[in-house]
């Protein structure tokens, strides 16, 4: 059985993400990380996921990203908008996605595992630059260039299963494949209680995803 | 003045390329890591270089890769060797230098910076795949792509100032430029008193680099 690092944020499409890796066969290592984000219980929610969907490991990492901060996500001074805005929201977080594979990089090589599965979104997406199949494809250049596996001829390959797809597609799709999406949270700005705040562009896409699917959305709103 | 990031571990080679980034009139924003590493001595060697040579700022980042572990340098039960080994050696920190520069791009992107510095160095090295050339350009491909900034027609540039000079080269230079050697630390094992073991590759490097370049080593060694 091949082995495999899913990316995980405890959010609907790297639960969706999940699921499909292990519907391919792979024994899947979750990563999540504990970057400071403002939405931390997501990573409550990443835990629960990785248990419901079935993982060999789940790994946390830690990482101060609120030290460089210029982000809505990861400055507390920065709010979160509840309007949808033009170009590149402020909830972008300078080179996450960048961030986060590098690291999964590391780890890949460490359990010398060749395919990295991230849950990243061209369609119904945020317009942020890192979800982009160019991103996607410059980075795998990259990293067979960087590690000790590639020098040594292992040839990593990113997996974004999700990129063509709608959020209602993702959505039909995991709920065929037995996700639980009551257990998953997108909000990028939920209460003390965990429940969304209903607004925010994550939200807003996740709601539509439903509608669109035709889905009963199990989230619990603090706002219509 | 234009603002560069220099990727700073309070090593000798940092060291140099920050001295080197100042000279060439670069406002400097230097950018450490607290990654779980066995010589976390560097870590406060880093704030007296910085010091000595004079940043905007200077920050450190923690981010745990001990536990991802696969190199001597972060894993404990795994010994820093004291004999040269051939090919690339168990010191190798897997995707380190991928991890480092993707939060230097994050705190670039949020700084508004385009030049990023490196001390990466493809002669006297100890056969690291992420210290070559084709890496730092697919890497810089890769940034371009990956970010908001880049998205928007920003550039951003890796420097690698010490690429292609010998280890006494380096310490020539730095000590042209004024760099005080005798607040780097290089070794990966050194002892309780912070003293360098001068058995491991690095220390062996540096010893070799000082001799070649003639200038008296400021190290104390605990072992001829």
């Amino acid at each position: 059985m091949s082995k495999a690092i899913v990316l995980l944020s405890g959010g609907l499409d790297s639960a969706t993400t999940l699921a499909m890796a292990r519907a391919e066969g792979f024994a899947c290592y979750a990563l999540s990380f504990d970057y400071g984000q403002r939405h931390r219980c997501e990573l409550e929610a990443s835990k629960q996921v990785a248990a419901q969907i079935g993982v060999i490991e789940h790994k946390t990492v830690r990482l101060s990203l609120d030290d460089i901060g210029g982000s809505a996500l990861t400055d507390l001074s920065i709010a979160v908008p509840t309007v949808e805005s033009e170009g590149i929201p402020v909830t972008y977080v300078p080179a996450r996605n960048t961030i986060f594979l590098a690291i999964a990089l590391g780890w890949a090589e460490v359990l010398q595992v060749q395919d990295i599965f991230i849950g990243v979104n061209a369609v119904d997406y945020s317009g942020y630059p890192d979800c982009r199949p160019e991103f996607i494809h410059a980075f795998e250049a990259m990293a067979n260039l960087a590690t000790k596996a590639g020098v040594e001829g292992q040839s990593f390959h990113l997996h974004t299963p999700l990129i063509d797809l709608s959020k209602g597609e993702i959505i039909r799709t995991g709920t065929r494949l037995g996700v639980d999406y009551g257990l998953t949270i997108s909000c990028y700005s939920p209460d003390a209680q965990g429940r969304a705040c209903g607004q925010c562009d994550s939200c807003r896409l996740r709601r539509q995803g439903f509608a669109e699917a035709g889905v009963a959305d199990p989230t619990s709103y603090v706002s219509s």
